[in-house]
């Protein structure tokens, strides 16, 4: 059997559309800076916990910090509206049918945010293990949540996240005896793949990990 | 709060690639018609049972049609090794980064089978509910298989795949209350989406509703 090498229809565009991605990023990045605002990239599939996370940490954090989240979804307001709940402004950025957020889509996003009176920004991803990774926004740290549901080769099948995050979490680990998912195997395969990876546990539904996640964020 | 609509980088050339896709998914379709082959194109998230769906269909099937399996994955054999087992041929695309499959690559698939040996075709697409979507492969059925696990929104926030697919199946039911799944709700869902799309409920692990998609798909 022997692997057939992917390929795409037009590599040139491909590389251009990639190199304008990564410019708007450092610019998006320069703004940020100026305004003194960190802004995390929180990547992953569908229902691995994101939102989950996300509001976890606005509740820990909202004291300490002035924070603001920019949700990218397809087509519906279901994660802005739960995070919205914590009265943090929010900025929706419908993507249609793409399936990851650019750095031209945060640009415009970050224009709506009163930067001056932010102190953190949470921006989170379309829900996909793959092509995120290849568009930097801008962020300061870019985490990845799996979840344990997601089955036992989640880390192997998506080398190329864990290789872009500074970050990972496996979440859900209440299921791992359910799911008969080994815990320690997929931390094994996350070190194999970027051996200077941190990795935190959570159960984002009870809290579990949740605090260890955001000092390993630095927050 | 308002919508930001998503914006590509050039519609354009979007456009001609996704007509340059249809095209070749057009040839690889009168191929198969060419040599009496039904081909099926099974989509769904990282970990939603594609696979085992695919190993216990050709389990109950295999006798009655020659199989073949084509396996899209980013960079693993996991999936073709899995199948490989039960003695059927298997062409593996490694996608690399790409996060679906396209036209061109099963046609480059297509040639490694001998067609005019085969009865039936399961194309794997890769772990992904968004792009696979946009790029029919000329396949004559599409089946989409969501799982429990992947939370109640999994199906509003992916509407456009269950607008495309043919049969939806709903994975892992076992899990529903553990996971405080109302299946119902998702099967609402779906008809909401795509009123004319019929829907099976699985547990692969223990071989649970498979007669039934078999029945579907009028295998």
């Amino acid at each position: 059997m022997e692997a057939e090498e992917g390929e795409v229809f037009d590599i040139e565009l491909e590389q251009s559309l990639l190199e304008a991605n990564r410019r708007l990023a450092e610019q998006n990045r320069a703004l940020l800076d100026r305004y003194g605002v960190k802004a995390i990239d929180v990547m992953g599939s569908v229902g691995s916990g994101k939102t989950s996370l996300i509001a976890r940490m606005v509740e820990l954090l909202r004291d300490r910090y002035r924070i603001a989240y920019i949700a990218g979804d397809l087509t519906t307001t279901i994660d802005a509206d739960a995070i919205a709940r914590y009265g943090v402004p929010v900025v929706q950025i419908n993507t249609g049918k793409e399936c990851h957020l650019d750095a031209n889509l945060v640009a415009k996003a970050l224009k709506r945010l009163d930067l001056a009176s932010t102190d953190l920004i949470f921006i989170e991803n379309v829900g996909n293990l793959i092509c995120p990774a290849e568009f930097p926004l801008g962020s300061h740290q870019r985490l990845v949540v799996v979840s344990i549901t997601e089955g036992p080769y989640v880390v192997v099948k998506h080398p190329y996240i864990f290789m872009e995050a500074d970050l990972a979490v496996i979440n859900k680990i209440d299921l791992a005896e359910a799911m008969e998912v080994d815990v320690d195997k997929l931390e094994a395969d996350i070190r194999t793949v970027n051996p200077s990876l941190r990795t935190v546990r959570t159960c984002c539904r009870t809290g579990e990990g949740v605090e260890e996640v955001i000092k390993a964020l630095g927050l």
